[in-house]
C-alpha cells in the first residue's frame, strides 16, 4: 500500500460538523488500492471500552486518490475515531500515529482522531438561498443606461464601440432595474454588481466615498430602488466590497497627503516616509496602481470603519451580501470582524471572497462563505477551450477541487467561466458556441451558484480588460437565453456524481445527467450516444 | 516518483509568515526520492514575467517523508510561488494543479501557490519568554502547606499517605510561595498551577466562583503574594482556566436549578427539559460528571463573562497566562474572543490549550499559542517506557510531530512527560530512573517549554488519578535536582537536528548534543560511545 497517500486531518474539510449532531468525515488513499474503509468511533470518554463501526463510501476519485466519506450522527458528539482500511495485501489501522498493523484502544486517548464536541457556534451556517441562486455579474457602466433624465454628458464611449481603459458608456443602476424582467427571463435570481460607490473610474474599484453611490450610477436612491425592485421579484443584489484599498480621493487619504504624519489617518495606510509620494512610490497600493492606496486593516480603526460600511448596506439598504475584492490580500483578522458585523445585520447575507486559489483556510466558518471559484474557471478553460484535459482528467480535476473544501462550503461557491478580470470564455474558446453552452451546462450542475458574466448570453467576445468589458448587446441577435432558462431550473440539491466513460465527462445529479463529449468522435455511455464535440443534458431519458 | 506523497498547502503550517517581510515554506515528498527542491517565486503581479529561485533544504525526515524548507524574504510580500523537484527519474513542477512536467507561467495566476500579502496582524506574535521558560506543574493541594496560621482542620490526608479521590492534604499558595527558592534551584522559572478558584473538590476543576481564590488555598491575597514573589524572582505564574464547565455550586447553575427556564442563566448551559436533572442526566457535562455542567460558549453572554474572567486575572493580578482545560471541547469562536481579551490585557500572556491531539487548526494565531504536547508524551512513553519505538523511529516520530505546526508555534508548546491526568512517567517506566533522566533531557532539548510535574525530581511514583497526585516528598532522599538545574541552562534557540545512528536517537542544537541509547548494547556515533540503556549530554566535547 502507498502509505504516503493516506490522509486525514482533524478539524479540517476532512472532519467537520454539518449539524449539531452530525460529523462529516473524509479519508484519502491512493486510487484503486483500498477495497473498503470503516470508521471505528465512539464518545471519546468510552472509546477505550466500546466502539461503533460505520462503512465509508468511495464517493470521489481523482487522478491520484480515492476519497471515502461518511457522516456520523450521535446524540453525544464528543467523537473519537480511527479508520480501518482493507486492501488486497492486508488490513491496517489509521490513527494520529499513522498507518499501523495493530491498534491499542487502551491508549487511544493519546492518538485517536477526534472532533471533541460539536458546539453550536462552530457549525458553519450556510446561506440558504445560495442553494438555488443563479448569479449574473454586471459591470454597471456597460450594461444599460436608464430611461430617466440623468445627465449623461460625461459619456465618451458610444454604445457598442470598443472600450479603452478610460471609456465611460453611461450604464447605471436604473438601467439594471429596468432590465430585471429580462434577467428573470434568463432564470437569473441574483445579481452581482461590480463597484457602485463614488469613484472617478469606470470600474469604481478606486473608492472615494463608501457612503455615496456614484451619481453617474444614479446615486443612493437608485440603489434603494434597485434593491426594492429586485426583492419584489425574489431576486438578490450582491455588491462588490472593495476593502483592500481605496482611491486617492478618499477623504482620509487626502488628509494624509495634506498633513503627512500629523494626519489622524496616517496609519490607515502603509507609508514609508512622512508623506505619501508617487515617484518613487513609498506607500503600499493595489497591484502597482499609485491611485489605489492600500488600507491597513491591521489598524483597529480601519477595521471598525470598514465593518460599519459592510453592515450598513446590509442593514439600511437590504443588500444580500458582498463579493469581496482582493480579499486574499486583506488581514484574516479583519475578515473575522467583518463577518460578525455583516452576519449580525443579516445572517443570510452572503460573503464571497475574490481569491483565485485554494482558499480553504479562510472558508472554515470564521471568514467567508465561499469564493469566486476561478479554479473551476481554469479547469473549464483547460477542458473546453485549451484541450489540456480529457474527459477522464476533467472528472478527476473537478473531484479534486470539490475535496479542497467541505460540502457545505462547496455549496457556497460562485462558479464562473469568466469575469471582468479575465478574457471572455467565448474568446478563449475562439468563438466556439458549443463549448460555451457545454461549459455553462457544467457550472449549472456543480455544487455552488453559477455566475454568468453579462452579455455571455449574447455571445459577446472580449480579451483582457478593458476588452472583456464591452457594452451589452441589446440587439435581437442570437441568444443563449433559452439555454440559461433551462439550466436555471436544474435543482442543485442531492449528490453530484462525476464520472468518465468513452472519453466523455459525465455529471449526474438526481434525474439530470450531463454528457460532455469534447472528443472528435461520437461517444457512448449505456444507451446514450453523444456526437463528437457535443453535449447532451438529459432529465430522466429525455433531452432537456 | 510517488506523486501521492508530494504535499504543500497555502496558508497553513507549510506556508506562514514569520515576520512582516519573511515567509516560511515547507514542501513534503516521499523519503529519499527527491535530490533537490527549488522554490520559484516573485511578487504575484509580475510572476508571469520574471521569477527568482531559492534552494530549499532537506530539514526533516520522517518514516514516510522528506520535508524541505526555506524562508523567503522580500520587500514586497505578495508572494506567488511554485516548486521545482529534481529526482533520479526527472524533474517536475509542483503547483496548485499538482505535479506536472511543464508549467505555463503565463497562466500562473490561476494555479501558482500564493501567500498574497503579509498583513501585520496575521503574523503570529510569539510570547517571548516562552523561549527560555522551564515549567513546573503544581497540584496545589499536594505540594506544600504554608507556614501561616491558616485553618487546616479540613485536611483528611496525612502528608505522605496515598490519596483517594476525596483526599484533602492541605497544600496552599503560601506553601508554593515559600518554596520559590527551591523551585528556582531546580532551574524552574515558570509555574503552572492546577485550578485555584473556589470549589469543593481537591482538584478544583469544578469552579463555584471564578472571582474567589479558594480560601483553603489562602484566598485572593495569597495569589497576589505568590505572583509578586514569583515576579520578584523573574518567575512566571500560569493559572489553569476551566471554561468548558463549572461546578454545580456555580451561582448561575444554582439559579437554573431553582428557577428552570425562568432563570436568566438557563441558556448558559445545555439542558434538555425545563430543569436540570441528574437521573437520568439531561444536561451536558464534562466527561460523565453530573457535578460539572458544561457551559454553552456559543451564548454571547457566557463568552463575555468568561472573557472578563480571563482578562481580569491578567490585568489585576499580573498572572502570565492560562493553561486552558478541555479547550478542545469549547467553541473556536469563544477562544478567538478569549484571545483578544487576554492579549489585550497583556500580549505576553501565554495561552496553552489542553488538547491531547493534533491541534494545528487552533494554532493559527487566532486561538492558542501552544498546547500541552501530549503527542510528545506518547512518543516518549513509546520510546523510553514501552519499547515500541527504536531510535530511528523515535527520530522520525519527533520530526513528524514538529511538522504538524509552524516553527513559531512549536516554540510555544508545553512539552511534558506526565501530568495530573496520566500515570507518572517513572511508574510507566517501572521505576527506571535512567529512562526518566533521559526523557527529561529530551524534552529540555525540544522546541517549546519543558514542563516538569511536581515531585518528578524526587522520583515520586503514581498510577492514574488520584495516585499521580500524591503528596510532594520533602525528605532528603535522592533527587534529580542537579540534572534539572543543568538541563535548564540549555538554550533552546537555533536549529534542532534530529538524527539516528547505531540505534541511537541523537538531538543536536548549537554546542549541545544529546545521545540516547535505549538498546541493549553500547552504541557509537563518531568518537562518542554511549553504554547500553544510557544517555549522554555533551556541550562541545564535554559531558554536561
Amino acid at each position: 500500500m502507498n502509505r504516503q497517500a493516506v490522509f486525514h486531518a482533524p478539524d479540517s474539510p476532512c472532519c467537520c460538523p454539518v449539524s449539531e449532531r452530525a460529523l462529516s468525515l473524509r479519508l484519502r488513499a491512493a486510487r484503486g488500492e483500498i477495497q473498503r474503509v470503516e470508521v471505528i468511533y465512539e464518545n471519546k470518554y468510552v472509546f477505550h471500552e466500546r466502539r461503533r463501526r460505520a462503512r465509508m463510501r468511495l464517493s470521489c476519485q481523482t487522478e491520484l486518490y480515492d476519497w471515502f466519506t461518511v457522516t456520523l450522527e450521535a446524540e453525544d458528539t464528543r467523537f473519537a475515531y480511527i479508520f480501518r482500511l482493507y486492501g488486497q495485501e492486508g488490513a491496517w489501522y489509521f490513527s494520529e500515529d499513522g498507518v499501523t498493523d495493530t491498534y491499542d484502544y487502551k491508549k487511544g486517548y493519546y492518538n485517536f482522531f477526534q472532533y471533541p464536541y460539536i458546539n453550536r457556534s462552530d457549525v458553519q451556517r450556510p446561506v440558504s438561498w445560495m442553494e438555488h441562486a443563479v448569479f449574473y455579474q454586471i459591470f454597471v457602466d456597460r450594461f444599460r443606461q436608464g430611461r430617466g433624465e440623468a445627465d449623461k454628458s460625461y459619456v465618451n464611449l458610444p454604445w457598442g464601440h470598443i472600450p479603452d481603459p478610460r471609456s465611460l458608456a453611461g450604464g447605471d443602476l436604473d438601467g439594471v432595474r429596468e432590465k430585471l424582467d429580462y434577467l428573470a427571463g434568463l432564470g437569473v435570481n441574483a445579481i452581482y454588481l461590480t463597484p457602485i460607490f463614488y469613484a472617478p473610474s469606470n470600474h469604481k474599484y478606486d473608492t472615494w466615498d463608501f457612503y455615496t453611490v456614484d451619481p453617474r450610477f444614479g446615486g443612493n436612491g437608485a440603489l434603494r430602488r434597485l434593491v426594492e425592485a429586485a426583492h419584489g421579484r425574489g431576486m438578490r443584489i450582491v455588491l462588490d466590497g472593495v476593502f483592500n484599498h481605496v482611491g486617492e480621493g478618499f477623504a482620509p487619504f487626502r488628509d494624509v497627503k495634506a498633513k503627512g504624519r500629523d494626519s489622524e489617518y496616517f496609519d490607515w495606510f502603509i507609508i514609508r516616509g512622512g508623506f505619501p509620494q508617487k515617484e518613487p512610490l513609498n506607500y503600499d497600493v493595489f497591484a502597482s496602481c499609485a491611485y489605489m492606496p492600500k488600507l491597513d486593516t491591521s489598524n483597529p480603526k480601519v477595521r471598525e470603519y470598514l465593518c460599519r460600511v459592510g453592515a450598513s448596506y446590509v442593514a439600511d439598504y437590504g443588500i444580500d451580501g458582498w463579493r469581496l475584492d482582493v480579499a486574499d490580500e486583506v488581514s484574516r483578522d479583519f475578515w473575522r470582524d467583518f463577518r460578525r458585523a455583516v452576519k449580525g445585520a443579516n445572517p443570510e447575507a452572503v460573503l464571497i471572497a475574490e481569491n483565485w486559489h485554494d482558499a480553504s483556510a479562510s472558508l472554515r466558518g470564521d471568514q467567508f462563505d465561499g469564493i469566486m471559484n476561478y479554479s473551476v474557471t481554469k479547469a473549464c478553460l483547460d477542458y473546453f477551450a485549451w484541450g489540456k484535459l480529457d474527459g477522464q482528467h476533467m472528472a478527476w480535476k473537478l473531484s479534486e477541487l470539490l475535496m479542497r473544501n467541505s460540502d457545505p462550503v462547496n455549496a457556497m461557491m460562485l462558479n464562473l467561466l469568466d469575469s471582468h478580470d479575465t478574457y471572455r470564455f467565448l474568446t478563449e474558446a475562439r468563438g466556439d458556441r458549443e463549448a460555451l453552452h457545454a461549459a455553462l451546462s457544467l457550472i449549472f450542475m456543480l455544487p455552488g451558484a453559477p455566475c454568468v458574466f453579462y452579455g455571455t448570453e449574447k455571445y459577446i467576445m472580449g480579451g483582457f480588460d478593458p476588452d472583456c468589458r464591452r457594452c451589452m448587446d441589446w440587439s435581437d441577435g442570437p441568444s443563449a437565453a433559452p439555454l440559461l432558462r433551462k439550466l436555471s431550473r436544474i435543482p442543485r440539491t442531492g449528490r453530484l456524481e462525476i464520472e468518465s466513460a468513452d472519453g466523455m465527462l459525465i455529471l449526474r445529479r438526481g434525474r439530470y445527467t450531463l454528457y460532455l463529449n469534447r472528443t472528435k468522435k461520437e461517444a457512448r455511455a449505456g444507451a446514450v450516444t453523444v456526437p463528437a464535440m457535443s453535449h447532451r443534458l438529459l432529465k430522466g431519458e429525455k433531452d432537456l
